[in-house]
């Protein structure tokens, strides 16, 4: 196999003055300082893990606006209250987190949960039992809201609500961020900084955390997944629960191949409603078994990882 | 495993004076009252059941509007009939109920039937064969239409048609109900209450029957499904047949193993034009007989989990 | 079990009286004089057969209008050909329809196949093929259009030219008739009827043939199936060839029980350019040596069907 | 079995006089010139192979145009930029073309990647270590853009813009072509030729190479897939990866059945962000393995193929 990196120190812009095209267009572009030039390849996890696997379960349900997105059709009449779209909700904190709280405990793995602020303070005890249960609870806004657009201020404030929500109901201070659909604005990461926040999760990029830096220190990215993730697959993709098995296998099985050689970081995430089913959670528990099987694989909560990652010398930096 | 009563004792919104938003909107809402407080575990079925199953079979076909929704394409030009789907309407009672029906005698099972009124009064003798054989009959309206929007008046009207055409035809006073896609208004639960229903099934925000007051007096929820539901996952999925089993399947084998310690309930839910065609009838065959197969398990029709929750003191209550 | 004949003799809309709603409606209704009235239990196939099995192949490729529906995205601006889509539908007379008459010819059954007039004018050579190599030859309309609005003059044109073209093309007088989008008009089958067709394929409601009077005689439906079909499942629904094999073998698997006592047929139905992809191919394949593996099976052409449906005293009429 | 080409001969246009139709309409048109008078029965490759496999590797990401279709909801306020959808491409380049290469080594094949001009700017090193470790550079025009409407000058700009950037950046003269979403327009295989180009993909109508004759001189086709293509399975049709797998298998099965009698080429496509995932990479490896196991197979750059069909006389001429 060639090596990688020799190829990347030959390589340059440099010889493209004869292609004719305004190449300033590119090299001005913001993303062109970052790049492929740092692998982690020959490093390993700090810990000695062969392979890291973290899993979310996010706490939205009962949080959620009038007549959100569910699986009925969205034609309800205007004025109306979509009430089994409700109870669909519902089901989210009533059956599907104690559900998967039991699963967790089983099989004996900690998870993180990225918990909206409206949605904890409806069901308080809950939470703070997520939190009891040896889990850490991470930020998701104060309300189930995009936040892209908000200016800087309601953006923090926005942001400062949740933390402290979380934080007053679970005694647990969240040191992790992940913004509605991931779409976070230009200003996120900076305001996540400043609040203290170690390490947000909405990013697809790469699969190992990295680290970039944002007012002048290090601020982690723990990468989320939308390839074994319940609200993608089982509701956007209309995936069967063993499609949703067969395709988290494959993933695992290539990552945990690479991760004899490398530093690898599988995601798996579910949600509430939708991950906490009994379908789903018989199906996480096979997959979770199938992973547990193999040797040198560890299941770690996102503040781990951001922990793990600030303290290796090897992480990546972009 | 931690005690989850323990944690829902300590929790209260007490605690958030310092949060810094108003908790008035949360703690106002009509939903605040109701919450995960009370939990059947450890309670059993009043009957020894290990755990219980309840399968429907919705009567519908015949009753469709003009040019219903179909897997034609819906863009016929206005003023003609849509043909080829008004036949695959009438295979539900040409064929598929029936097969339907000759599948639950080969397994030995009862089960529900949801009836439109205008359904059955174009199809009279069949919803009497159903009645005749075993099986229950329920309210579904008095025709295919949205009730969430009606009138008290109206909607009272609409049911008691839907509830006396089958009580004419089938000799059966029906006492459940099921709205047109679940969809039930503010006023419904009264109304059933006064027409001398005992319970709905347009709720799935639980895996048990649990029971709330209307009207001062008590009234049952039993849960439906859409995870287990053909029209959902055959016709709103796209799944094909031997996806619908994996999934039923891996509902079952999840909610068996809670079934240990715990008060459970599985529902499957078929319509005349798609879990009467042959193949769903295969999948449903194979799917019960697997169900059959664990030690423990009892199918019931709805009013009889209906009777069976009113006389548990074990009930959840909201 | 029960006798569902003795259900139907007892059953009337008479005992309706008292139900308070405006029953004319729907005794009124043209559908009320056909029902569920006759049935088939107990008679078999007047050949010996147990269950008939029936494959067609439509031929519509290269008939196809500019820039018509294809699995691009139907984004093209206007005043240009979409180049792909058309070698998409190029391939279902390149590859597709040759492909599969190797494997009817490996299988050893003869197909039906309704042909576009347009299509085969293209390709006559292709068509006459078919013919040749032993399967019928069926009209699917002069061009690939609606003809549910056309008036009775155009229809009965539109139908004739395209069984024109066949007979004059491939030297065989097309007997069977399948709409566009099975879309039929109200008089499109006295039109078949004047022209001497003996049947049509455009209901779904049966898993068996039927006779309908049109114009005072004879009409058989030979019924076709959107559950079975190429076009529906792997184009409308996007099943993968493994789903189309799962699902087409749990029908046949429930019809061949049925057909014990029964006079039962299975339709399976394929497009050039869809069907006749290797991947399809090779499913129909299996699914075919499959069914052949069971005894009493026999694949028949429609025309066949209908003819035996015609002779046989126990056939349904409707 | 029937010989096709005995049919063929006997077949023409000449027996329509009595149809009745304007033929005229028919045979005018453009594409009528065309057939399918040449069949390869019985022909083989000229190098003994009995079937050839193609393998893409799309590289397209980082090319991408602002907010560009993702697996994200395309509902972005105007003037915001859809970051995690960004992430999601940077995937393509930082995790997926590496871990693509990587399986291509462990495989011992050699494939072609398609790369768009302005995405190979953005990442010279990993366009030249494409070509570095054996795999063929191809065209796919300079952005991210349809060319379908562009004028003959601004296409050929286009067009020569991309080829001049692949060669300046990775030292490989493409001699390949594929347009944005296959759709060439009327110009492009004048442009092709005139620059210099052998062969393009943007065709499906055939399952193995063939020429035509553009500005006079052999131009080849060498087809393309949209049925085992990652972009179409994976995010258009929303496959899981056991269903590409699966369909990919299929399709192979009957390929190398036919390959016994006549030449026959498989083509199987990957885009960086979609093929380079974990998941669809293990299923790539499994399935390549499993194609590998088959005597007579070999695995081909499309410009080797180009070549032996351009050498070879019983290549199809349309």
């Amino acid at each position: 196999m060639a090596n990688r990196r020799e190829f990347i120190k030959k390589s340059s812009l440099a010889g493209l003055a004869g292609v004719g095209i305004p190449l300033a267009a590119f090299t001005a572009a913001p993303q062109a300082k970052k790049g492929t030039e740092t692998k982690s390849e020959g490093s390993k996890w700090a810990d000695g893990s062969r392979l890291v696997v973290s899993v979310s379960m996010q706490f939205e349900a009962g949080g959620q606006p009038d007549n959100a997105e569910s699986p009925f059709p969205q034609n309800m009449q205007k004025g109306y209250t979509d009430l089994p779209a409700e109870t669909w909700y519902q089901y989210g904190y009533k059956e599907g987190i104690p559900r998967m709280l039991d699963n967790w405990d089983r099989l004996g793995i900690k998870v993180t949960s990225h918990m909206v602020g409206t949605a904890i303070l409806k069901n308080p005890a809950l939470a703070r039992e997520i939190v009891d249960r040896g889990h850490e609870a991470a930020a998701h806004g104060m309300s189930w809201s995009s936040q892209y657009s908000m200016s800087y201020e309601e953006e923090k404030k926005f942001i400062k609500d949740g933390a402290d929500a979380i934080r007053e109901i679970t005694g647990f201070t969240p040191v992790g961020y992940n913004a509605n659909w991931l779409r976070r604005g230009e200003n996120t990461l900076k305001i996540l900084q400043e609040l203290g926040f170690k390490y947000h999760i909405d990013d697809l990029s790469r699969d190992e955390p990295f680290i970039t830096m944002v007012n002048s220190k290090d601020f982690v990215i723990v990468p989320y997944t939308i390839r074994c993730n319940d609200i993608v697959l089982i509701e956007g993709k209309n995936f069967s629960v063993d499609q949703f098995f067969s395709q988290a296998k494959a993933e695992f099985d290539q990552l945990y191949l690479e991760s004899e050689n490398r530093k690898r970081q599988m995601s798996i995430s579910f949600h509430d409603r939708i991950g906490g089913t009994p379908q789903m959670v018989q199906t996480a528990h096979e997959l979770i078994k199938y992973i547990q099987s193999h040797q040198g694989v560890s299941f770690k909560r996102k503040d781990e990882i951001a922990e793990l990652a600030l303290k290796d010398k090897t992480t990546i930096r972009e």
